[in-house]
């Protein structure tokens, strides 16, 4: 039954140092899945509208989906939910590696962990048995050296989930890194300090069990069918890995640069993919089942940036830590990404609060006193990697600036707002609204606040195709017609990959509805349709936008910053572009069945069942 | 010299009870001219970005223009200037009727309070001379009552300026008002309350002199040849008031309903200047100097609304105590503005707040019990009017209304700031930006928050136009083009208007920039061109901006609620239209001189000679 998936947690209470077991019924995991759409439901009902973000009663939900750990290509995935202490609403974040896969392989779905420990602790998951450990010693541990220090201790298959010093420190930009040096990061949201509230320093996994799949063979079949299409159609993101994005979002006027407020760079090749792949680039990195391998492995053995010895930068990274602060030196940037996984802090939303901080020093709103003698010019690669330090060591300006922009700008106040590039206090991702029209009321609209990946319409205005839905071709990026629609599809689609656990990159290999359909069936056994597919993806997004209307969430938040709404780039493919956000908005809310403020309708939620939890 | 124009103003101290007079020079004059701009300038220089606007150092500035009781047509105005205690930044409100011409009478050109007196007072100005007296007698007495009492105790020619209950409690949308039962107000941004803190109950002026015109058989021989156009071109606002623009404003998309949500309304011709004229209305009402008349006169003698005896109902009180909040009975609004204008409460504010309070009581945001048992529907008049007397008395809910919506909505959190439709904390008055476009970007920038007049370009998108600066004929409104020149130039002439204190209505009648040169030559003598009268203007709203900008206001501030600002009204005349927001604020940032954050660059301020003032 179920292919013997029983959406099997741990509930682990950190103050009480209790343990149990709990399995979900068919009806539950048909209804949320698993990875992000249990963990909504888990949050939402274990939660109240008053829990605070740093509380001990704030769940740090560790959730897999029914496909992790199976050959489902790019399935080695896990998603992590909790309240954010960033944004005070709904927040996760997902990553790859093969941390999701072992747990399985232990024999869990995931794991629930509530409370607060009196020192410093970390989880040990081996095969069936969970144990909560003393931490004293990992405290103050940089996340590689985490990593190293636990597989020391209980073999080198110990796969490690931990924090670094940014999130022990409840830096509200910090994130939950993986897989050591390899660092697959749950960076968005803060969840970090969430972890550090606990005094939870890590959960290790290590286990050797079937990962149980209801007809291997049918799945074998099914996969020599499907896969070559997909690793043909991925190869250059395996090739040049994301970053080989750099130069061509530039050049459509879809990178960030100078904290979003210049239309193009020269530089940008400098930092690029291609450029990577001729220096400093060892060989590619592959998360658990995946195909692809965008993943770079760099090194970086001599100069001011030498040691780098790992995961190479992103281009989310790229975009934010460089282009967004006009850094054009790629080893700088792979030293200051590297710096961050080590500490545990998040790319994207350190990148934001740098060319913030940059934008303020340029204004004169902070000063070289404020900054402890840092002279914060735009492109200064040293500075920005000084206030990554001060950031994840809440020193100085850094406790200011590791609040997130939001926050920082409150406190400093006036113009400094106007430097804040955030939606619902998450800093954007290094993707342009007005390259890409979608995106405007993506992340207006986004459960997490601004988030490339909890819509990614973007990805079906470039290459990306999904026929069961009518998107047979690319979507006009600069269009005006239908993007609410195609918001609606998108969001609802990467609810339910975030919830099966698979790479949305698969949409760039092909991967269709039909397919999550078939690789369901082959695996947990379920007969499922794309049309209740799709309406389970719709019931996740609801149920996580339920969760911030009780939060005060509402239209009034569905925006984004009036730079990006109101300024055009001006240079590259951008032009003088705005997207029609009122007029996409309102097609949005219609096809959601949601008010004109922005709260789901009694009839929708009575379709999609989620009256019973309201 | 100046046709003996010197800006003669009392400075009076109320702290200290000492009364001093000052002149300006010419060249502060000719820089600034008078009413608004010299208002703006004195609270520029006598203030600090921390001066709080209830304290005794916010100065209260009455002001009148060169043109102020000449007979130049509808020049009977005058200015009030302070920090405002509603929104925080440059408050002012000008009102017509008799005040200003009597003050000039009486020998000055404007009145400087600042101080707190110990108990209450009034001051009366009498030909030359100012007193402070003893004003207990009059505290706690209405708007009318308090005209009267003053009448009796100085003569019927004595002409007052007062508030009512809701200044004297410090009602944070109580204006001041004038001239007793003809209800002339200074309603906007809640400059009552600043006086109300200074414990000022009135001002009253009493004067025989006579204004001093440079060259009277010149002004006389112009007027002989403009005014009947104008008289001809302003018939209709003369024969149905402002009024007469209630069923074409519904018409046509511009008249507010049901909170700005609904997009038509049957009822409008029940609340129409045509069905005041066959009703209740007794005659026309004319400020000092006026050829036009639009002012109303009206008498209910029975039934439920009984009472009503002097100013009538104008269109922005039609259109925010009445369709706003769905009211379509005429007598009730008459008799709800009736009340505003005895407690000395803004028409405009306080229709914006009971809508604002309808909608959160349609959501359960505030329930019967918290309105001490009013059944607040749509439409309720009776609840209204009670509301009306919480507000005022500052009466359980009405308190936090008075508040003004903005922030009341702070206070009550989530979904009340949905329905809190202002810009920077003032409530929207009744013309509505998908109706005309300009208006977006006209409310998001006018420097005393969400205002009509301070921009008034719907007027040129009606019927007004203006050759010298090319507008010929008038603009589309749902035009995309040029708009952000056309605010520029009709923020800069308001500003000299406001200034020379001339009615807007003059714009319909057809008067040009031409004629206003004319007019300041044969009244003060200065032969000023039409391009040094344009850059004047500018200099002005530059200078209310750089205060504004010193009190954090930025790009950020200039922008529209999002309501208006996305969602399309659906029906009537304005249809789908939503304006294109960005696009017209960046043509007008550019041709302001502005930066991109909004802030007047240093050339601009140079070429302005604001320079010495920052």
């Amino acid at each position: 039954m179920l292919g013997g998936y029983t959406g099997k947690v741990l509930n682990i209470d950190l103050t009480e140092g209790i343990i149990t077991e709990e399995t979900f019924g068919e009806e539950v995991l048909r209804k949320f899945i698993g990875g992000s759409g249990l963990g909504a439901k888990i949050l939402y009902e274990r939660t109240t509208p008053d829990t605070e973000p740093l509380s001990p009663e704030n769940p740090l939900i560790y959730m897999t989906g029914p496909l992790t750990g199976t050959k489902v290509p790019a399935s080695g995935r896990h998603e992590i939910t909790a309240i954010s202490p960033l944004t005070g609403i709904f927040g996760e974040g997902d990553a790859g590696g093969t941390w999701g896969m072992n747990l399985k392989k232990a024999g869990f779905d995931g794991i629930i962990i509530t409370g607060r420990a009196e020192s410093p602790v970390y989880i040990f998951i081996q095969d069936g048995k969970a144990r909560i450990l003393d931490g004293r010693d990992l405290w103050g541990l940089d996340t590689f050296q985490t990593d190293q220090k636990i597989k020391e201790i209980h073999g080198q298959n110990s796969v490690v989930s931990c924090i670094g010093p940014a999130g022990e420190k409840q830096v509200l930009i910090a994130g939950i890194m993986h897989d050591g040096k390899d660092a697959r990061a749950v960076g968005r949201t803060g969840l970090g300090a969430v972890m550090g509230a606990k005094n939870l320093k890590a959960v290790a996994v290590s286990g050797t069990g079937r990962i149980p799949v209801a007809d291997e063979e049918g799945l074998r079949q099914n996969l020599k069918q499907v896969l070559p299409g997909i690793v043909e159609k991925t190869k250059t993101l395996g090739l040049l890995g994301t970053a080989g994005g750099v130069v061509p979002s530039e050049t459509i006027g879809d990178l960030p640069i100078k904290n979003w407020k210049q239309g193009g760079w020269e530089d940008a090749e400098k930092i690029s993919g291609q450029k990577m792949a001729e220096t400093i680039l060892r060989k590619r990195y592959y998360c658990g089942s995946c195909p692809i391998g965008c993943g770079r492995d760099v090194e970086i053995k001599e100069g001011p940036y030498k040691g780098v010895d790992g995961a190479g930068p992103e281009y989310e990274t790229l975009g934010m830590l460089g282009s967004c602060c006009l850094i054009n030196d790629l080893e700088a940037v792979a030293y200051a990404a590297d710096l961050c996984n080590r500490y545990g802090l998040d790319t994207i939303s350190t990148g934001g609060v740098i060319a913030f901080a940059m934008e303020l020093y340029e204004h004169g709103l902070i000063t070289k006193d404020d900054l402890g003698g840092i002279e914060l010019t735009w492109g200064n690669a040293g500075a920005a990697i000084e206030l990554i330090k001060k950031i994840a060591n809440k020193e100085g300006i850094g406790e200011l600036l590791g609040m997130g922009v939001k926050k920082a700008a409150d406190k400093i106040g006036g113009l400094a707002h106007e430097f804040a590039i955030h939606t619902k206090g998450l800093e954007l991702p290094a993707h342009d609204p007005r390259a890409f029209n979608s995106l405007a009321v993506g992340y207006a609209t986004s459960n997490r606040g601004a988030c490339h990946l909890q819509g990614a319409t973007y990805f079906f205005e470039k290459t990306a195709t999904m026929p069961e839905i009518g998107y047979k071709e690319p979507q006009d990026r600069h269009g005006t017609e239908g993007k609410g629609r195609l918001n609606f599809y998108a969001q609802n689609i990467m609810c339910l990959m975030d919830s099966l656990k698979l790479c949305k990159f698969l949409l760039y290999g092909g991967v269709t509805l039909t397919m999550m359909t078939q690789w369901i069936k082959y695996v947990v056994g379920w007969d499922i349709t794309v049309d209740e597919l799709l309406e389970t993806g719709e019931r996740i997004f609801n149920l996580k936008r339920l969760y911030n209307t009780q939060r005060g969430i509402s239209r009034k938040d569905d925006t984004i910053p009036m730079r990006i709404l109101t300024q055009p780039r001006r240079d590259k493919g951008a032009g003088e572009n705005l997207p029609p956000f009122g007029k996409m908005l309102n097609e949005y809310y219609q096809i959601r069945g949601w008010t004109d403020e922005g709260i789901p309708k009694q009839e929708t939620l009575k379709r999609l069942g989620l009256t019973e939890l309201t």
